[in-house]
């Protein structure tokens, strides 16, 4: 039965989770058989996607931010008439907030707080720091960077965004006053900065990006926050840094050697915080995931511009 | 020698921290004698403060954000002719911060995994949560409340804030879903909160505010984070909540009783935050105040309504 209602399938299992479910309802779009869709939600891998899709499917949305796979599985060659988009930028928020969390809770000193038995009032005054007015330079203002700009702005952050173009970052929630600075200028932004998270992508260019040196330039009161890739911080360089009190302490998702072995040095640095790179744990990608679909099922249904689009010619 | 520009004064030392210098230069107005000015910046006590006011100082900012003590001193009554600001608000700034990264580092199960000298990525991945889609219920939307809520807002958090009016919360980066809910019907919010955060005044009426069944009706996973006076919840409550696992966590930057003495049972529960009151360290309360005098100097030398205006008849 025809119908005006945008349909939209879930494949390869059609049985909905609720999240998803109601993600492409809050859409005013209904869930209905792929024979009959207007779009198809893939949840499965790309061996199993379908050679053929019926002619009234006109959107896929794939489950991951990196689509490698599906390129390698031609599924793009396979549907030339059809628009597909990724999941990137879905997980973004969740390794945003992680690195934040990492971002605060260092600077406000509490990983000596929590191994306090007595109450130091006069001690831990002094060491008690904050973001506002300070200046946190994000190396990598991708999706996370996009992300976590918004959640600085409100804190008084001043934001220093790198990326490999230096053109302004711009989004929702992302302020004016963010300084946009292309990536060969980077060695010009230590002297400005006060912390410093990482969320660049690895890369034979942005290996040990920041080493010896560029700890050297920062303060004695300057975070390091790494929740990208564990490549991108010399680590040995970090822990001489922490040791001898050349910044203030490092936030780690993600290292080098990873998973970091057992009685590694920085087990027991009192100023690392290291989190096994658990900023995206699984239960929180559905949700991430159902959040996505939702805003893409919003503008599919309103005929605007989808979000993450895949262009085949460029590979992503 | 008269001039178009306003001057400020400060007193009782006329030698002004940089901070302030600055804050008033960049409002446009100029650093003078009292003799002279427009208005005065008043850091010292209210004994101190001076029996007469040259006839040209219209406005006076005092240092505190309480000032029953100018009450008592009758500095107001002295000076009927004069409009005098507090510093309520200039110090929530911190304090929120300082409940977020608390509520952050609960939520994301940070006090576990800096105890961690081992990478447990498959233990920690179901106990890493997120504010995104999450309820925070802020009993008391004062001056913290208000610097809290548009923090939250970019994480996706959804806020409920309990005031005693139950008139609609408002301000700057406050979002328009923001629920505001009067104090006396704060029974009826439990089953929709997952995290609160105590940032109400200590009264009579607010006593163990948080007791038994309070806790009783919040979730396993709920984190509750008080940034407000140790007194507005049961101790002994939380306690056992804590230890059967009732609640997920408690942050505390005050406690009841104040010092925590050594040997009480929160210092060695694995899901209590203690910090002790130092959510507003003494060297990040100039750097507040400045802001304050600058927002305020602004508006004075643009003849706006000023911030924090002390009211002799209702006494704050």
């Amino acid at each position: 039965m025809p119908s005006s209602v945008t349909t939209i399938a879930i494949g390869p299992d059609p049985t909905a989770p609720k999240l998803l479910e109601k993600a492409i309802a809050d859409a005013g779009a209904r869930l209905g058989d792929m024979a009959e869709a207007d779009a198809l939600i893939w949840t499965g891998r790309p061996d199993a996607f379908p050679a053929e899709l019926p002619a009234s499917v006109r959107w896929v949305q794939l489950p991951a931010a990196g689509v490698e796979d599906f390129f390698a599985a031609d599924v793009f060659g396979q549907h030339p008439g059809v628009e597909f988009t990724s999941a990137a930028g879905a997980f973004s928020a969740s390794v945003a907030e992680h690195a934040l969390m990492m971002l605060l809770a260092g600077v406000r000193y509490l990983p000596e707080q929590l191994r306090a038995r007595s109450w130091q009032q006069a001690e831990f005054f002094p060491h008690v720091g904050s973001l506002r007015g300070k200046t946190v330079t994000i190396v990598g203002a991708g999706g996370i960077g996009r992300a976590l700009i918004p959640m600085l702005a409100p804190l008084g952050a001043h934001v220093i965004a790198v990326n490999r173009s230096g053109r302004t970052v711009r989004g929702p929630g992302i302020p004016a006053d963010v300084e946009t600075v292309p990536a060969d200028q980077l060695g010009k932004v230590w002297s400005h900065t006060d912390h410093v998270v990482v969320a660049a992508p690895a890369t034979a260019a942005t290996r040990h990006l920041i080493g010896a040196d560029e700890l050297a330039r920062l303060k004695p009161s300057s975070w390091v926050i790494n929740v990208a890739r564990g490549s991108l911080i010399d680590t040995d360089a970090l822990v001489t840094a922490l040791n001898d009190g050349v910044i203030g302490g490092a936030g780690l998702d993600v290292t080098d050697p990873e998973p970091l072995p057992d009685g590694h040095p920085l087990w027991e640095l009192p100023n690392a915080i290291i989190t096994p790179h658990d900023s995206n744990p699984p239960q929180l990608r559905l949700a991430a995931f159902a959040d996505h679909v939702g805003a893409n099922a919003r503008k599919f249904v309103a005929g605007e511009a989808l979000n993450a689009v895949i262009d085949p010619t460029i590979g992503y």
